[in-house]
């Protein structure tokens, strides 16, 4: 199969997803989803080298649930859960990697946050995780550990904004094609990460990891 | 030719890059370029219908020079100038559709503006311009009337930055690949255009409009 980078046309990230994580960078609560785009050039799959750390950058990690879209969507129905589901071809654990300083500094001033969510290698994505392997996707465990230290790990079920009310909102302002990725939002635990130091992260149900979600990433 | 729109990976645009555009809209302005992402699919390609205009939304114009980048660059040299323009396979006349209403919602609570800038049909553009029909980009006339009336006309050697600076900055953030559509910000005299009014942009060198730089879009 050709590569998630290369089938993706775009990244939609969804910000403030998990009420903890709202908390822990002190920002409002949202009142309807929103997201941002990261590029395909952020991609990384596994094997394709380290995270790069731009220079004077505060590097932060954010362990998600990503959708890879089967099926193109324009202004999906919110109510339609089973249509939701049907339009994911498979999941994948993305860790949606921040120029924290940066993403700061822009929220200050007002300006876009594509260079603090795009530079390459901030999109770290598992491998492909077939739509079979995932019971439920609002019913996952979401880990991620720095040096074998956990961070962060929460179940999806905390989620403000469930993935059909998320589909419904993305497709209502950017047509979702097929193969673009849709990352969900991070729960609590987010923080820096420094070169050299080892990321790992991944997805459980009921305990059991999933053999394809797995990241280790330096 | 594949269309623009499928072997684009990523707009990329430039914000406040003439210095009366940013008195307009009463911004500050940037000690260096900055830019943000819009999604392919907000690509609206000659003959490919109306600009749409989403409920609620003050819909705004921005005519631009676009450059069809030709080559992956990453890290480029900004004093490398001839490097700049060999790397551009052609260029394009484009006008970056704005939700100005939720641009400067966004603007004031700290917000991406992917869904200010990424909306379907926002990035509408003219056919393909080969390079050879342009003899300096830093010399071409840019313009955009509202049914018959102009409302943008201005040069291009009034850039703030230029094209080598501009891909240098990008490049340094997010690797450009090649078919990857770079706007290089629009000149004063933006505004709003309503639904059912008529949009026409071009490009003229020393006064002769180029053919294929023609946008006419209701
Ligand atoms: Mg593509
Ligand atoms: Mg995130
Ligand atoms: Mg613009």
């Amino acid at each position: 199969m050709a590569s998630l980078r290369s089938r993706c046309s775009k990244v939609l990230a969804i910000g403030r997803n998990y009420a903890d994580h709202i908390t822990e960078l002190n920002n409002a609560r949202p009142k309807q989803p929103f997201f941002f785009l990261k590029p395909p050039s952020s991609i990384l799959e596994r094997g394709g080298g380290p995270v790069l750390c731009p220079k004077g950058v505060s590097l932060h990690y954010e362990v998600e649930l990503g959708l890879v879209m089967g099926k193109k969507l324009r202004d999906f129905d919110e109510n339609d859960s089973k249509g939701a589901l049907d339009a994911i071809a498979g999941y994948v654990v993305g860790i949606d990697m921040t120029a924290r300083n940066i993403q700061d500094e822009a929220k200050k001033k007002g300006l876009p946050w594509s260079t603090a969510k795009g530079f390459d290698t901030f999109t770290v994505l598992s491998d492909f995780i077939p739509r079979s392997k995932v019971p439920d996707p609002h019913e996952a465990e979401l880990y991620l550990s720095i040096n074998d230290a956990v961070k962060q790990q929460d179940s999806t079920n905390l989620m403000l904004f469930r993935i059909p009310r998320i589909l419904a909102h993305i497709s209502q302002i950017m047509t979702i094609e097929e193969g673009d990725v849709v990352l969900t939002g991070t729960p609590k635990g987010v923080g820096p990460v420094k070169v050299g130091e080892n990321m790992k992260a991944g997805i459980k149900f009921d305990g059991v990891e999933i053999e394809e979600g797995k990241i280790e990433v330096d």
